[in-house]
């Protein structure tokens, strides 16, 4: 009741991180190409020169001769500096290095746990969860000092536990969480129509999806579009191409472009719990006991793959010499939308246009057989000021113990990570379906060689 | 999960009641109006002669050449034979006369205690419930044991306990209430806008409000138009015509055109609570303490009106003269909207169109501080076989107390009702605001007065 | 889990206030009389005098011949020099004086508002609230700060709200309410036993009685002796002495005496809602519509008084000399159990014996059907560090409109009270049964008035 | 509130099973036992001659010259005759032989799943559960149809879902399960005062112990003994024993006389979780991750047994050759209490003396962070016709996920033998932490040859 209306010509955007680039140049593009709303972006990275880069390709996004609106790029010295006044804050950081995301990937297959992404949940998700949570104390605290009444974006994983932090430690807090998994799901479907039923040119946009459950293991209980109830359709589709996996229908996305499947494990999925997972394979194969990861070939089979960090190792120095050619001149801005929708969600907080999208806030009964205040994906009514979430409904009881079980560990997760609390840190990085055939000594000794490897980014207090 | 997809050309409704006329010409005429959805209106009322009457209008609607779908109307003979294969059923029945209204209304003016309306609380709200939650068990269970699968439209008042009782009696029903009061305080806004702001044009459907409470004393506790936060304006538009009323911004719904109220109350409600109500003030004095009712001069200087009975004996008599001359082609039909949205939320559980409205239906959390299972009225998303309520939040806890109570009162209204608890009933019928100044003994003697009055409608137990 | 263990022969006890002396000298008693306990008892008051005067009075009782244990008595100078070290907190204070009770007792009767106590709820409760709470807060914090781990007795009233504000300003605090009222009601059903079934010696710890609601409101929903439930006999004794009234039954506890009844409110409200409530009569006549204190007349037929605060006054001249004769000497003290439980609970805490008894805390669930966090009086479970209330279940159905109303009422009136709400505060004040039939314009000059008439005891923001 | 009063004198106690002797006859003494109460047992089994072989003996043990009280004996010829009038109904039934016990223990062996017991969860008693949960339905609704007011007491496993049956099928019922395991806890907490403080003499009566969980995963947070914390000593005592086992301290109690441990599994869980696990290490081992049972050479590692079917089978032998030798009165029976709680629950609900014990019914708040309805374990507080939980405070956050895997697996198990649901079934049995490093395949073979194995035992349905 206490809402304020902004100058939708006269925004103020915070943008801390960026340094992984990509989701920043998608995010100032959107904006440039969007007529409605104008503003300031003020870039905060602990890379301060990253920050500098990045400040003059958005100039040149400005310049950019289809640009539709006017956006200034400036650089902030601290997070007070970046937060104090702002309307929006977009949180997008890289925690720590490819150093320790090496760690958290690699360390574990000596036990024969292979993980294709590393950065959710199993033994890599639970690394990056300690060194990422206490740099989202930091920033939480600081929302709460200089920008209060900020709406916050969060793009960074692990998505639930950042998102999580957030509430954490200001409850006040108005942060959600955006992801674009979901819509690689939503656009599988509409190949299924193209390809089943010859029916061309539909868009998720125009599918009704309900989305239940939690970041990268989400989960779509009803779909349908004009009228029509596409769990029929899926479930035959499913059926089809269950063993041949389906792979025109990969996710085009450019964020995935290198990160297809062929739906094999999301079919199989169907099959046992009769529920649309919602998310990569990659991701979903990391949430459930090691069937779809037992070992390389098992994951061949299911048709998916593995991401080596030496690849992001090797993507990530080409997207730094982007940078550079991109600052130098040397490449040209092209701009073209990503896809995302944070800007669009930004503008129906500023009242242009109410809209139901997909978002990881917490629990306020959206889900009502999950934990209240547990960080959770479903739909939401986004509209002037507010975020009200659909009611999802109970998640079905067929996959509840599969979501509960990492809602739990998750809540533990974040309990370890702030009081650096090596005991309880320890049995939840064991309880993770994917630790689940390892012994305690050995997950012991994996749990504290991999703690050290990211020493540089953890409190003292976990060494004391 | 088990969802089907109806053929939208050859739809089948059951509509029970309809004798009221009013809303069952509206209701056909939304139909005709609309060129999506074709099939067949099942008419049945306990008085077979009205439903014939309204057959034979609704051919002559579905004969008009303004007409954009074709609709087929049969009467039918028994609830079984309306509902068996039906997609839809409409509810929309008066329960018993108006002799036994005019008990309900006008009996409790010898303790001075004085009803606008007298339909939905109060001792007349009360005592009308007595007599329409056994029809609603009967229907209820009809609708279990022919139609377990068709959306339920209820139009029917006291509207909360009439779905409350269809929720009780099977479960599984998809039953929802649909109420336009709420549209007249959206309207209001819209005036609102263009006498004090000079912005004409605007249409309700433009508005975004969060609707929250039960039916007829539902609150806004948001209201904003294409980015601007309405609560300032109206915070000064509430000062200033709080002593002398607004007597234009009045609703001009066709069902209220008599009713008209200069919004004095609604315009306290708001200087004490900080929270738009939004219901017509006849309705919205029955709610709390008689501080608007204490006798005709006080409703008087508040600016609404009491509705006498004998109005509403005239009103019906000029209705029937009308269904006569419409009968006879007299008088000839005039195709026109009736500004409800029930044709349109049917076509969004259709799947044509996702849309989101106010509606009653049981708490699913929706509103997490009143109780789950109670009766409130909330925003939804209508889509292809769904009703998703959107998370209100917690009622203010200004209002808080006002809406629990009658929350608490209809709850043990249902239990008198079903077990024709004559000691439960008094208790509850005592514990309403309107009766607290009554003394116990007088309060008794009217209870089982007005009781005896509608005997022929009620269970022999109450007598026994 | 992080238990201690506390040295039993070395407790530190504070008692805040006490000037009201008779619940002092009972306590010190009590702890005399009973020799598995010693300790020291820290007295602190605003006014030091009185706590000067209760350490010589607490050094005679330590001194008396009879005195089974050895506690040392020392005044403190500061609520931190009490607190600090204290294994146990008492509260005991009398919020403002008699002046201002007065204010809150007789300004009401104005308008026909008769208050028998008006120190809980109803127009003179609300205002002692308005006092009290401010001194809760400051009590709270102390204990926060300087005894966080000590349990927490409270004696003050109004009760529910001076625990839930303890619990508001420290949620970790280990605070719990008692009263004797629940007491009155189980020696009842002892004299019932007695005269209507020749049973004689039953006493009230006997008895199995499940307690539900809150301070002063509080219902027995079962009632059991030996094997027999008590209900039926309770129903034919109600029916028997309903209109003369029982007045041999009366409460003997000496706190009581002078505030006899006969038990008729108690016995219409069995008659009415089928439980048995559980409070002197006068106490209950506040809390439901002004049907037994309509007017003087009224009371007096239902065979209970309104308690004067000239008697109070003088009383409490009475209190003032018997300390000063004590004190000088010219009166012995008696040494006799105060029939009070505290001391028991005390032990029991300490684990010198298990034992269920009714108190005042937040609900946890014990009451299912009332919001969490609200302070209710049910049956817990005391032993070692450990308060573990018994689930009462659901309050039945009939009296849950009554008892929420109060409920949700303290909550507003403890908001109002920490923001100094005029706006609040009047509501909630408007909403309270007893002021039902008073017309907004007269309730908030009577509020206004009342609010003025302890202007020195609130904080100074009201009044800006 | 209906509560009626029974003549302790006069009870008719419905006894459902019995067939494994050791129990019926240890109740049937401790009834002999017990002068306070006296009646006639109706012994109903399947295997009617069992029955008639209770009887004879039941009839000896009336006879006995020790016998403080007099029962009758006689046996039923149907479940209608056995309940129709029954105060109390016992249930202790073997579902099926131990041939199929052999299969539920067995089997799973040559997938590396070794099983101490198999009757609670993991393969074994998930399979234990498909053919438990029919029987309990049946039992169910004859209690509905004909004792609807009995009390009924279940000894059979899988405890928690034999009791969840009950209650989905007969909501009202009056049902609670009773389980000795915590008592070798609460026994070994005795132990340990003896030997490390050299305190003798200590019950397990003289401890208060909060107890958590669910059956055979049952904890205890708190534990302690006149006044004292018992935590840090156990904390003491586990890191001396951890590794050697502590021998001494063994279950006394006949039942487990041949199912010794050594406490390391308890101690481990200790050190890992920082609560007592509070059942025999059998049981809890079965409940993790397979870190003790791995192989037969770990369980001897862990110093506990795998418990052969062979045993079993000998062990029947020997008690039917006992049965028979009683009979014949070739043994004499000697009279001697069992040790169990049983009886004195039951005369608390008579009234003749509350109790606090752990009992299991469902969760009605009692675990906050539990499910409403699940079966949980906790103390609870007896009395006439009362079982009222006693609030045990959230499942510490350590050993929630173990738990809350459990609580979910149960309930989808339940279903899954509800509705003869193959699907739903095998995800469940492949969702239990002993089956997680099993591959799907290997699980589905196995799932489907256990369930084949009892096809016997099961509804035709799942063959269809």
């Amino acid at each position: 009741m206490n809402q304020t209306t902004k100058n939708v010509r006269e925004l103020t955007v915070a943008y801390i991180g960026g340094g992984s680039r990509g989701w920043a140049w998608g995010f100032m593009k959107d904006l440039a190409l969007d007529s409605e709303i104008c503003g300031t972006v003020r870039l905060y990275d602990i890379d301060r020169e990253a920050a500098e880069r990045n400040r003059i390709i958005g100039e040149k996004i400005s310049a950019h001769p289809d640009t539709a609106s006017r956006w200034a790029y400036k650089v902030s010295n601290s997070l007070q500096e970046a937060l104090t006044g702002a309307d929006f804050v977009v949180i997008s950081i890289l925690p720590g290095t490819f150093d320790e995301m090496e760690s958290d990937v690699h360390l574990p297959e000596r036990l024969g746990i292979w993980q294709p992404v590393g950065d959710t949940v199993g033994a890599g998700g639970f690394m990056r969860a300690m060194r990422t949570i206490p740099m989202f104390v930091t920033i939480g605290e600081a929302i709460r000092d200089y920008a209060p009444e900020a709406w916050v974006i969060n793009y960074t994983n692990p998505m639930s536990l950042c998102v999580r932090t957030l509430y954490e430690v200001f409850p006040e807090i108005r942060a959600f969480g955006c992801c674009h998994e979901v819509f690689g799901t939503q656009k599988l479907l509409c190949s299924m129509l193209k390809t089943e039923e010859g029916i061309d040119g539909v868009k998720r946009q125009d599918l009704y999806t309900t989305v239940t459950g939690i970041n990268h293991f989400t989960w779509l209980t009803s779909a349908t579009w004009q009228g029509r109830d596409l769990f029929p359709l899926y479930a035959r589709f499913v059926e089809k191409y269950a063993e041949s996996g389906y792979d025109e229908g990969g996710d085009d996305n450019w964020m995935n472009s290198h990160f297809n499947c062929a739906q094999r494990v999301k079919f199989d999925l169907f099959r046992r719990y009769g529920v649309i997972a919602a998310a990569g394979d990659r991701h979903l194969a990391e949430f459930v006991a090691p069937w779809y990861t037992r070992n390389p070939e098992t994951v061949r089979k299911w048709k998916f793959s593995l991401t080596p960090v030496s690849w992001r190792k090797q993507d990530l120095k080409e997207r730094l010499q982007m940078s550079e050619d991109l600052v130098s001149g040397k490449k040209e801005i092209t701009l073209n939308g990503s896809g995302e929708e944070g800007h669009l969600l930004l503008k129906a907080l500023l009242g242009l246009g109410d809209m139901v999208s997909n978002v990881n806030i917490p629990n306020r009964g959206q889900i009502p057989n999950l934990p209240l205040g547990a960080v959770v994906e479903t739909n939401a009514l986004f509209g002037l000021n507010r975020i009200d979430p659909v009611y999802a409904g109970p998640v079905p009881a067929s996959i509840l113990p599969l979501i509960t079980r990492h809602v739990l560990n998750q809540e533990n997760t974040l309990t370890a990570a702030l009081r650096c609390d090596r005991k309880l840190g320890l049995t939840t990085f064991l309880n993770d379906p994917q630790l689940s055939g390892v012994t305690p000594a050995d997950g012991e000794k994996l749990f504290n060689e991999m703690l050290e490897n990211q020493r540089a980014y953890l409190p003292v207090k976990w060494f004391e």
